[in-house]
């Protein structure tokens, strides 16, 4: 490079052009990831070949034997990978030829980079699939495990932040569990709808080989072949549909993040987070930072902000391959590495945390939170409409609020003053241990019904 | 509002801070979409606190009755929405107390807003995948019935738009054919996990009444109840399923646009958009501007846009039910109304346009486009490796290029100038024609295989 | 329709082809807005022609006076908009040749939609940032307000939502308000790069009439004509830069938001909302339930929303117009009216909410909140490195934990026993009130510090 | 870890808690790029501290020593990074203290980690505005030059991808330089913006040292010091703003891009990329696929999703710092860099390419492109109203069409049928370079008016 051109670089790009489209077109710094997914998909394409008369028998057995050594030496770290040679279909393809010779050069008859990478892919975002299932189900086990302690702890179940009524521990952490089978049921779905094989597409068009596509297929694991080969080479959607999956459950992870971070204020202390999750401070022993609850927390943002930009990459391009695609796997790397740091971290911190049981009791307590139990008494027992139980309800509640007395704390004959029929067993429903044991409809606060549901996830969990 | 006052909330506000929160607050003005689902969930609601004996079958049945009469006043436009009462769930009841007085008082038994408005927003997206799966299967049709048309006509095969190799217009057609087949089969797993019922949730917490929430959740086609009362009302899971899945369907309407747009450009003129679907300018009369494909290629921003605000929203939230949930439904409604908007008029212009056979094949056989053909025949009847082959190739295109002529038009002696053992027989490999009728293996764009895919979508299209 | 037609589009576009085209392309629904600015543009361009010599001064009068009848007409109600007219400008071409006959047939010499449809969103959006400067104007000062009444109050400084350090009430305000200074400043620096004319851009290439731009770029209150007129027609630079801004707004919107629903929980009780921003409930007349400020905290979505809808959308896009462009009305109205909406809500709230002196002040002394204050004694009297003057710090509040006392609780002999340098006036900087006026670094949380803030922000708020 | 304890973890995080709390804690592997910005920090802190008296002479001396030994050992490669310090600023205050024992422990006086990471990142950004505009300034002058020599090359103007009028290619390529202009001044008000220094901000609340803020923040190069503390820790608008300031400038670079991949397809043919930025095929030597356009084009993707990242992030963030901020950095550090590579991809290409003024100008005479021309010529010379004039023309293009002939090929008598008052002269504007050189409004695409851009460009571009 010339002087002049240096400065048209700027310091950044002094080498050059060649060291600019270097930089922006070789993928071997990242598809590195996808070797073992590119070798069994070679493996097979190999074994297909030979079965279909393409190549010799021995061709393809040497070929399959050369591709496990450039495993090996990937796998052990000896592998010498190559930025000229761009990405890591040319790096492993080159290898193998120094290895085996000729034979190497039959390797990719019928098949084409655009469905080899399609198919390389397609497999590495299946197995964050099965990875996210199963991290999401130590998850479950975590919040389970919790569900089970505290079956039957009151605490505050609020809406607007506010307590509105009494619910259990268990009850609460049953909630995550729902969320994150919902997330699990997506991620089954979505693996089964990318469950289906590009190999065989070709460059775009299949190819006049006598291929076997389902024998390709069944050998890497598909459910059958891609019906167009068009489609086969231009389709994202798996990794999109994984990055949407990826971005519900970060949502639901930021929620009880969000809860955790506000649990373990000194004005809540619901929960201590243990010292493994928190970071302390040298100068302030007794300080314990929810770090991990945050940074799980923040996690949304760049699991969603990989859904945005490969949605964004994939807007209004032509059939079929474009090289904008490229920008698919560091996007989906990076958001399925997140994803997965952030159940592990979650599920630690879910196990290794405890619940300051008497500190949810007590704030159960506030906020004349069995005011609703008090009304349901009145239309159950007395009679009344919803409407004028709510009514008078209040009337008590005010009462209550001018005596600086909780509801329980009122003397029948105050009740009585707001509400002649108003009798003595009312007080069965005003603690906040009467309260929750009585909301026993299906998928209810109930003790009973929390033990129910935790014994059916039990179950389904095993 | 005193005159300080006014300047204080700038003219956008003068009225001060009523006006303000009734701005912010209340949903009527776009939740009165919500009404049939509204009306739909209170009377399988009162007809459960019937069969339950909460209430009394006479309470319940003028209840259902005057129900109905009040979804008729709204369908005629006869009624009167209120702001001052908020949403759709208090003007509903509201104007059933005026019809039928005292026992509407007692509908609200044993749930609450929060359950309420779950079980109708829950509904109405669940319409939605059912509108959006009759949609595609409409432009699934359009789509076939240009596919059946041009089975076997010949066009460019593109990457990065550049030629690639010849494929058929049936065959590009049938690709957008399985990608609103993803998109129909993701609406449908939607709707599946959707379909569950948070009603009984009451407002947090379950009831102590003695609800069947298997009988509502029957009432209102739901598979089951939903198995957590707090889930139930802090899930907004559906929703952000439904736009995801919309997203993603708008991406494909977005890539296919784009074709059309470039299609439809003197350059191309690949097809011809129907006057219908175009906007001309009076001055050029011959300018088709394809005004709808452009529009439908933008749908795209605000579907996606309307995922990235529902999931900000609910980022970090709390459970239970917060406020900020409410901004759900707005960006929900808008982006359904433009999916549907956008697919019918794909599905119009799809339907009306036509592809200029001569220009799709006079522009397939440019670029040398069959030399893949050429290497694939060297390797298949020489037995030449498939790398060797590609060189072999590109020495016989180099000489095409220096002799300004297409492959077809070398002899065959300067064809074995470059390799001694090409035959004659190649020469049938080299027309688009040929190479199109070559490509048959399962998914290929020969016309065969297409016919074959064909016929199974008409099938499931039936 | 014929009935096959009819099930073709489905049930929401029954009426065929025609409908379809006209929901998605009519843009009169929404862009009716733009009636002033198109109205002053085309009075402008007008009065231009006529000086220029391009029509006669007498056509240029009737027609200026024609507009204003039309404005007079819409301001008023009374102007009959046409779907079939499509967008605002041919509404009030078409009404002007009612009005005026032939002259206003004049009015589109030299001019063209594209550049009538720039100008006129430019000038709307210019409008929305002067708008938004006011109400953050508004919204500082209820800020500032709060400040002044509370600035030497203690309150906690938070980082993980853990006590850190005590601050001041006061200086807590000012930070949102140095906030919105910057959003302010964000705007004023959109609006001074958006405010040039692309007026006289024509279609695309500029004119052939001897028009001067210069003359309708000062009557619009524009600095300068655009130098490119294919910029100036495919430019919608200035509406992106809004709803950057816009976002980033909400987003401090969105923390301050955050805090207030915390502040208001039960647990904290650090402010009161005013009933006008807050929704009770009839059966907990005590639950005041921050429905305002969840409201704004979401809002954040739908503008950032906005922002990644309109982005998508100019993705890609090719010189000049496309039709694509047209969808950036709807984003940026919405986005514009929920910002002015949310800042005017948000300075209601701040106005009218009360702090809570005492709870600030015992929260603010909790998690020895002045362990720093010890360790800066430390170096500052001692001489100790901050390094070990933190392990010390450490050391005292270990053994403050193990007698569960505070610091300050804590005797001289105690504290020797940790470091036997330690002298009596330690205790100086132990309180937090002590601990708050000590902070008197520029910027600091001193009263003296905040009080110099105040007074510079009230001069700079006049 | 015992076995079960991996399995709980599932095979990614088989070391267990620590592991996974590392992983998902620790900044180093990132955040060691912000070395020079954190040791600039910490040497103006250690001259102010001393300059103050705050710590003694020769401490501040051996600290800044030892400091730029530190520096040149990160920048030759021999430090030891160590994931066990976790962040940058704890591995350079470690190996300072290694290298220099007791002072380091004073360096850390009146300062903390929140404001010494703001201030680090802050310098970091700034950086990169500056480095976006010198980039951008390149790019400018690649367009300039060819701009400059093709400035009265005549090519089509499109609307909608359909020929509208000729334009030149010279006005065409300066929109671009409009468009990075204005990026430019963004990420210049941006730069101003963030240029204010959060250094002494300590923890969040300042500090009772006797600081000198304007010391520091002059050393360091910042316009002053912020003037709350607590907005000094808590703020992040500077990245957000250069994220959106990146994201626009990324649209403009994928408009750019769009053009130069449509304009290489074999059916425009409008420019030639060269070799150094477009990727072959071996097997088709001629095929030049424009591989970096299309990567350019989808940078905005990862770009603005960089973007919606942080601002997903920052949603809801009560002050002042909590650790979901750290994931500022790594987004920030992608953007800016893609943005860089970006830029230089595009300002070589732009230089390398070669625009075919044959193809150009072919096709700029299509699509009657100067219907418009005639039109004008109708009103300006035969003073018809201009919507008259329209719909003469029209009658003229249809008599062309319907001869299948150009505009300039009608006969006189041939137009006088259509409108008796049409002159020879009218065929002076209806040849495409006649169009572009009346079009001499401001701005407009005569070629007297692009000279005069590029005058005026080159000389703000010295």
């Amino acid at each position: 490079m010339t002087k002049s051109a240096n400065s048209m670089w700027g310091g950044r790009f002094a080498a050059g052009p060649d060291a600019i489209m270097e930089a922006i077109n070789a993928s071997i710094g990242y598809d590195r990831r996808l070797a073992p997914q590119d070798i069994a998909g070679s493996r097979a394409h190999a074994a297909m070949l030979a079965a279909t008369g393409i190549i010799s028998d021995n061709d393809a057995e040497v070929i399959r034997e050369g591709l496990l050594t450039v495993l090996s030496e990937i796998e052990t770290g000896d592998f010498p990978f190559s930025t000229a040679l761009e990405d890591i279909h040319m790096n492993v393809e080159a290898r193998l030829r120094d290895l085996i010779g000729e034979p190497a050069g039959r390797l990719h008859t019928a098949r084409s980079r655009n469905d080899q990478v399609a198919v390389d892919f397609r497999l590495w975002v299946r197995d964050q699939c099965d990875q996210a299932d199963e991290a999401l189900g130590a998850l479950q086990k975590a919040l389970l495990g919790q569900a089970e302690a505290g079956a039957d702890w009151v605490m505050p179940g609020f809406t607007h932040l506010q307590v509105a009524q009494p619910v259990t521990w268990g009850h609460h952490m049953l909630a995550y569990v729902e969320m994150f089978a919902r997330d699990r049921s997506r991620f089954a779905d979505a693996r089964a709808r990318m469950n289906t094989s590009p190999l065989g597409a070709a460059a775009l068009a299949g190819t006049s080989f006598p291929i076997d596509r389902d024998m390709t297929a069944q050998a890497l694991g598909f459910d059958r072949p891609m019906s167009n080969s068009l489609d086969g080479v231009a389709d994202r959607d798996f990794a999109l549909e994984f990055l949407a999956s990826a971005s519900i459950c970060a949502m639901h992870l930021s929620r009880l993040a969000e809860e955790l971070v506000i649990w373990s204020s000194a004005q809540f202390r619901f929960v201590k987070m243990s010292d493994k999750w928190s970071t302390g401070s040298s100068i302030m022993p007794q300080k314990r930072n929810p770090d991990a609850a945050e940074l799980i927390r923040a996690k949304i943002g760049r699991i969603f902000g990989a859904n945005v930009a490969l949605m964004t990459v994939m807007k209004g391009l032509p059939l079929t391959y474009s090289k904008d695609m490229q920008e698919d796997k560091e996007q989906t790397f990076d958001a399925a590495d997140n994803l997965m740091l952030a159940l592990a971290a979650m599920t630690g911190m879910v196990a290794d945390m405890t619940a300051n049981r008497e500190s949810l009791k007590a704030a159960a307590a506030t906020g004349f939170s069995t005011a609703t139990d008090l009304a349901d008494w009145l239309v159950r027992e007395l009679g009344l409409p919803f409407r004028e139980a709510h009514h008078v309800t209040g009337s008590l509640v005010a009462l209550a609020e001018e005596k600086t007395c909780d509801l329980p704390d009122l003397s029948l004959a105050q009740m009585q003053s707001v509400h002649a029929d108003i009798r003595a067993d009312v007080f069965d429903v005003l603690g906040v241990e009467n309260s929750v044991a009585s909301r026993t409809s299906f998928g209810g606060t109930a003790p009973s019904q929390v033990r129910a549901q935790i014994a059916t996830w039990k179950e389904k969990l095993e």
